[in-house]
């Protein structure tokens, strides 16, 4: 596969117009560009390298020669469609929760499980956002000391929603502003000036899905079964990029000078952590970056063999988009 | 001490208006109210139960015949009079973190430890509002299990940082639908539609003063002196009310409808914890009330005994100003 066909199914989400971005900005091989996404975006027009291409309905002819389909319009459409695409002889790169947990779907972050690409059957997953975005500050430090338990508490940005979470926020502010009264649709409670302790639904054990994720997602990506994590995911008035606070425990003793190093050593993550010239990474600092950062990286008080930090990334990007896309580009 | 002569040092900030609500609308037995601060603000006039009172300057005469005064005007004003108050007679509550550490000085949570109020010598400190938020949810917790260690994340709201915070703030949200450039003084980066994970100044141990306060500050408290607690501040753009993400471990195994008929039943804390139904609290639930409230209660999946919650409580009222007029209260 030198230069494959592309198909982006759910180009007009926000998570599908930030992967043609990446595609053309990381100049990814590519013979052919098909946007896929439901009857009533049909075409619409999207540029890609000068050229415009229209929108065709997603159907279940689709993908007859399509050699890579990036999936995000959500479960349900990956859950039919994802297995018609690979059937066709598609390599489905899916950004929805649909097969992370399917033992036969590699579920990658490229620059922590790369190898385990290439033993895909058609799926390969791509993981939740906030597991990305933590693991891209804990695989560093993983690998080094072996972490055997994490606390973690998330501030999420709506963008995470999709294009109708940045749209409440925005006319939230709005209906403020104006003294009109606030509306909602997508969150629970007004999320203007506010934080809501929920993203995804409730399970049994009084986590949501969403926090459960990051162990779930974990175990697998990390190759750490017994990886326990304990996390709250909130989400908070942000437009874009989410940030963690982390509390790690690891299997032998952690050092702070050594966890900068190990960090700044990794690909695709840095550190900021010069706290006392105001230097720690916050969501505005990796808002359309590639790079997620690390800072406030210190000994954990509470715990043993445990370090403390703050993680931060764009979740449409690297929590989303770009993971897809460095994996279609582990294909080539 | 039936009728006293109260002072509000600060009567210009934000905590020093709410105190003057706080005494009004609790009905606090007065005989005269004396409202002090900077020579800048001297002749300024505030209504109190349909009177209005000028303020005066503070001075070193200042407190001839108080009998109680409510300090909230920051830590150098308070080193430097509370002292000559407490020397006049009167009895000094403190809202600055100048004497909270003082073994002379009893650090109250009406709620929690009354019965230390009484043996000040003329000064009694109020504590830190994310402190007094958490310990409002932990207590009842820590009386049946007995805490040993927590681990926290808070979501601090720009009140916390006074009429200045909430000013920024609004300046930056205003500048961003203007299209106009962000200015900024109260924090060392944008706090409007992005989160700052740094709370106060840093310490040696890569914490923050603010982060450490929970565990110094809830030694004291809890009258237990080996609490550990790890912390990481963090400012959102909420204008009221801070939030925090908390998981405790506890001397014997809790158990979380116990830990909910708990909180139901100690004062000034309730719970909001039906999360099937969109129901845990929020800033905005809590913003101008008196109680705390709690959510999300679940066994922790990570730590042995114990268990993790939400704690959510308005930081000007509870945090600082009702606080302090309840530590009054039991002064009369």
């Amino acid at each position: 596969m030198s230069e494959p066909h592309v198909a982006i199914v759910g180009i007009t989400g926000a998570v599908g117009q930030e992967m043609i971005q990446c595609l053309e900005k990381r100049d990814f091989p590519i013979k052919k560009l098909t946007l896929l996404a439901s009857a009533k975006s049909a075409g619409k027009i999207f540029s890609f390298k000068g050229k415009e291409i229209p929108v065709q309905e997603l159907t279940l002819d689709s993908f007859d020669d399509v050699d890579i389909a990036l999936f995000s319009a959500g479960g349900s459409i990956s859950k039919e469609f994802a297995p018609v695409a690979a059937k066709s002889g598609a390599v489905v790169i899916d950004n929805s929760s649909a097969f992370r947990m399917d033992p036969e779907v590699p579920l990658i972050i490229p620059e922590i499980n790369p190898e385990a690409t290439h033993s895909n059957k058609g799926i390969i997953a791509n993981p939740n956002c906030t597991t990305t975005v933590t693991l891209m500050g804990l695989n560093p430090l993983h690998k080094e000391w072996q972490v055997r338990g994490i606390i973690a508490s998330s501030y999420q940005a709506v963008s995470g929603s999709g294009a109708q979470g940045i749209e409440e926020l925005k006319n939230q502010i709005s209906a403020i502003n104006e003294g009109s009264s606030v509306e909602r649709k997508v969150y629970p409670h007004q999320i203007a000036y506010n934080v809501i302790p929920q993203v995804d639904t409730f399970l049994e054990n009084g986590y949501t899905k969403e926090e459960m994720k990051i162990e779930n997602e974990g175990r697998k990506i990390l190759g750490n079964s017994t990886l326990k994590a304990s996390v709250t995911c909130v989400r908070v008035p942000v437009y874009r990029s989410h940030s963690v606070s982390v509390t790690a425990q690891f299997a032998s003793e952690p050092d702070v000078n050594k966890a900068r190093e190990l960090i700044n050593a990794a690909p695709g993550v840095s550190v900021r952590d010069e706290p006392d010239s105001g230097i720690f990474p916050t969501p505005l600092d990796t808002t359309e970056q590639d790079e997620c950062l690390v800072g406030r990286i210190r000994k954990d008080i509470v715990l043993e063999n445990a370090l403390s930090f703050w993680v931060v990334g764009d979740q449409v990007r690297k929590g989303a988009a770009l993971n897809a896309v460095q994996i279609a580009e582990l294909l080539v």
